[in-house]
């Protein structure tokens, strides 16, 4: 009674909420949940495999991609252009995989149009204050940085409403088992399983 | 960041899945969830308590109950009725508590209308055979009426996918870790949360 088909899993987060490592955890405890391959204009850089980090296209071939519709979603990040291929995602979630796709918060509101039957998670910090603390640990920006990522956090919370869940990331174990639930619990909607005409649980379910 | 509001659980199940033994276990691991007690015009029986097992009422007070929508649902069983009032579900959500409802496959698939925020659990055996087995063991029913239920079990089965989520009960221990999931993530779903204007993870939402 497996359902027949997987499902997207978008994740959002405002900057300094850990996401990164929520996302890590569940890949690594859900041997379901894979990452989305995106496809990207940026250079190839020592160590990464095409197909596997990025799919690496030419900036014609991605705006060939664009115009065709091949891609869910596509942002551009320091004159880089990112998309993610539905051709890559339709594979997976045919094979009965959770994809995961990672994407910014105001990426992720038009997304849901594109693809009604994802799961939409925004992962939250504890608090401003967890935030600020965790970014200057990190140490990676400069002052000025720090204090507009921060100015934006309000903002990118007012958009957690628009997502199907929303988990605070105040323990990282903790976030990561809510993480886990939410996708083990989606995989047993109904609405993604093949229950046609006189299905039974030990029988293989019927295509309509 | 705990929703306001708790929501009701409807669970339905063909008999001889072990339904009762799913609820009880959620109900023993997750104290947010409380059994609903339903109205009835069965006479009382030693032991039980008015407002504990059921709120023991008469034929015209059921009646006038029903009228005026006091009752979120209700069905007959062997002359007495029985339904569920509103007024005690609206408090308990209101209080933050998971009110778990049993239901027939019959009367929940009516349900969703009455209360679109409701979830809907289908519990199902592994196989016809396994439900044979059980019953068999129980050994409370003549040949006749086992033979009867078991060929009720696939029109059972065909409501599935009217509810929301679908569990096997294969094993009761993964069947009930199954369920308090369903409720976990059910738990943060951002629609039953007040995510209003400047809200924050710290702060207590504001009402609007």
């Amino acid at each position: 009674m497996n359902p027949i088909r997987g499902f997207v899993l978008v994740v959002s987060a405002p900057s300094g909420t850990g996401k990164s490592s929520v996302v890590q955890g569940v890949l690594a405890k859900d041997e379901r949940c894979v990452m989305s391959v995106s496809a990207t204009t940026r250079p190839i850089r020592p160590g990464e495999v095409d197909g596997k980090d990025y799919f690496f296209r030419t900036e014609d071939e991605f705006q060939r991609m664009q115009r065709d519709g091949e891609l869910v979603e596509s942002a551009e990040f320091a004159g880089n252009h990112y998309g993610t291929p539905r051709a890559f995602v339709e594979r997976e979630i045919a094979h009965g995989r959770v994809v995961i796709l990672d994407i910014d918060v105001q990426g992720a509101t038009q997304f849901r149009a594109t693809m009604p039957g994802a799961v939409m998670l925004f992962l939250a910090p504890p608090s401003i204050a967890t935030v600020e603390k965790r970014l200057r640990e990190r140490g990676t920006e400069s002052k000025e940085a720090l204090k507009q990522r921060l100015a934006r956090i309000p903002d990118e919370l007012a958009h957690a409403k628009f997502y199907d869940y929303l988990v605070i990331n105040d323990q990282l174990d903790t976030a990561i088992a809510a993480a886990l639930e939410i996708v083990d619990s989606e995989w047993r909607r109904t609405s993604r399983m093949n229950l046609v005409g006189d299905w039974c649980p030990k029988e293989e379910p019927t295509t309509e």
